[in-house]
């Protein structure tokens, strides 16, 4: 049995700083690197991916609407051509930031907003979909579990694997609780490392109404944002592993 | 006897229409496509790169600053390492871009402030030069004539062809003339085209103090930002066809 | 009588040239300058209001969503928070640039995607109120007809006016003809000019199916983006004052 | 006898966070609050200036070359023409803010490298001094002691105040110590605070060649960067009260 741990890294921008990355980056194994339009700018990216190199990480892009003041957070009502190009673009960038370190790029991850669009939106999600197969069609695409996302990926012909979320719980459908709902993020570390692990060994989880709910997940979306984060995914991996769980990137 | 010309495009932005590319189009050989930093967004370098495909010219990258507002025109004071993590940034997604249409990039041609800069500055150059080579040493790095542009592209092993400028007279010393100076730019379109092919048969141009110059270019830069440039591309291009001379890429 | 007619202006940015503001300015009484947000810069901000200082014109400011790229018409999900925040912001700036020629700000009119939210959210439009009421009570909401920005302003104590415009039909309850709807735009000058001319007379305009709709307009938008959309203007102009209707802003 | 000390604020952008304004608030007079071109946005600048107003603080505007990604201190060849408009436009977004609060600005104090460039070039001071003299010629002009910005500000007629910076080196010509030469920053806060009083009290600080210069103070510059700096300004502003010195915005 084998996991990825995904992470959100590289959302420093200019002078500013975010995020616990260097911190973090001994977890998890897989790394979203922003790409400058949610967040982050081309010397951040880059200091980025050389320290995901000698963390021997896998390292995907992780494109988003234009909207650094808004942190891509916000639905924008961009066409499905500029969805594509602004995905197609971010792409390229961090192909050529990887590839000036020697480094290929294993993934695409959608951020914020343009995520969850694309989790219900068929031609979002298509756009993205395209993109990666023009641009790389050895590139994974991450995908919600069970959402319109993997059908864009199969329609495209692209590859993919499933993600769950390590502190997020889930309704009976199998879609996320809204983060507005109580009980909709689950603090206790014992408890989200517990999840993880059934979710890795019986492909489900349970769901908020208590009912088990099937997640065919091959990575686990985990936070590096606070110190606690860091120490959560500390303890998920350290779990994984005493359970002689492998965790590697899901491209190798 | 063979040259290239190369000309600026890809310079719209948003709903912005800069730049008589398509007319252009026909009469050049390689284009310097803008990457979103001093114009242009990834609608429409997409776009320019499809009808590029359509005339198949040879692509190249434009870096510029970071500067949409003052077209990149305006000198800033960057790290060395801040250009070079932008230049990189900037190449990826330009071979993103030319990946997702099946092309490859053939060059890299920095823009406006930065260009000027690298003329002069080897740290400059050095940044542009070493973005190449890490990314992709198959590119070809467009520098101006004699600068230490060629320089730094020679200490990186970086592949380079030097460029002359159409419309523009040149000092002694084989630099250009400032704008600013009376006769700095050669208006009369057959004067341009005579001069074009005495610098590809000769490679001398005649410097503004009558004295001949001695110019090593591999391609000619053009514009096509008006009707009457596009005139003038038409035009060098026929005579050069007429004396038997072949307008090709670069790189080919 | 009397009516004021109004058109955006201002929308050039950086190197980039939008509309044709000092064709259209001797025949319009009050221009909406963008702010920035979706066009324009300072530098051309100041430069509109220069020129409409000449022609004696009456300015507003036109804030909308940050969005350059996407020239402020696509939807964003920003909080009633930050469009207030936003909206705030660029009347300030619009009033600094009037006052540093002498002049006042007469009115306040959204842009794009942000208008066309504030017609039937009253969140968004209560925002914009507020932002004036807040900023500088003397100023003016432009509204579209009946819509709920009228709400917002009259909840909010706010002045406004009500706008109609000139080359769009309406449905038979008040409302615009979506763009994408066969008869949306009137490109007849004479029909135009014929429609503004008896709106103004009768406070009645024809609707698509035929019916009479009230509008009660003070202003009525017109555009300048065109050589034919200045003639339209021209001519509406020339209609109105020859039936004596006064033609002057809504603010004096 | 009587001095004010400035800090600057506001610098947070989007979800990014920087500096500990609130801590820094109870003790300081005047804040230089960001504009939104090399940091903060309108949310941002709309938080600060509300906290502000609860501390009873006068308020400044801070602009800046537009440069988020370099926080404005990179030099930036902006023209005088560019350099006025630029400001003209953030001193009347933040009047906006200002009033919408029901406050007035003070101040205006250039950021970062504008700053640094209107110490010694006279067209840059110009600029800044026009646009406070265009726009509100009640608002004072902050300058670097005995710069060229106090030569531009007097040729405008606008009002200034002349500023120290609290924790940093002279040399005898009055001129700051370069940040890269040594002891160009004093780090001990009894030492920093002896000086500023000893400043206010004789108008003359040591060099740091040990002669004395005279600095002609009405505002001593001082920092919340970091909670260190916090202590410090708290250290200052204790000593200064202590001798009987008031302590208060200079603008009232």
């Amino acid at each position: 049995m084998r996991i990825d741990l995904n992470c959100d890294m590289g959302e420093s921008f200019g002078v500013y700083t975010l995020g616990h990355d260097e911190a973090a980056m001994p977890y998890v194994t897989s790394i979203n690197v922003a790409c400058g339009f949610h967040a982050s700018d081309p010397s951040n990216i880059l200091k980025t991916i050389k320290k995901a190199k000698q963390y021997n990480l896998a390292i995907g892009a992780h494109p988003s609407f234009p909207d650094l003041v808004g942190f891509g957070r916000r639905a924008l009502a961009a066409s499905k051509d500029e969805i594509y190009a602004d995905v197609v673009y971010q792409i390229g960038a961090l192909i050529g930031m990887c590839k000036s370190e020697g480094l290929t790029l294993q993934h695409v991850k959608a951020h914020g907003a343009l995520y969850n669009m694309a989790e219900k939106d068929i031609n979002v999600a298509a756009a993205i979909a395209e993109a990666i197969r023009r641009v790389d069609p050895t590139l994974y695409m991450v995908c919600s579990c069970g959402s319109v996302m993997v059908q864009a990926a199969q329609a495209a012909g692209v590859k993919y694997v499933e993600e769950a979320f390590a502190d997020r719980a889930y309704t009976k459908d199998g879609t996320l609780v809204p983060r507005r709902q109580s009980g909709a993020v689950i603090h206790n570390t014992q408890e989200v490392a517990d999840r993880v692990l059934n979710l890795i060994k019986t492909g489900n989880v349970k769901a908020i109404d208590g009912s088990e709910v099937v997640l065919k997940a091959q990575t686990i979306c985990v936070h590096g944002d606070t110190p606690g984060a860091v120490d959560m995914i500390k303890e998920i991996r350290a779990k994984l592993i005493q359970e002689g769980i492998t965790v590697s990137p899901f491209g190798k």
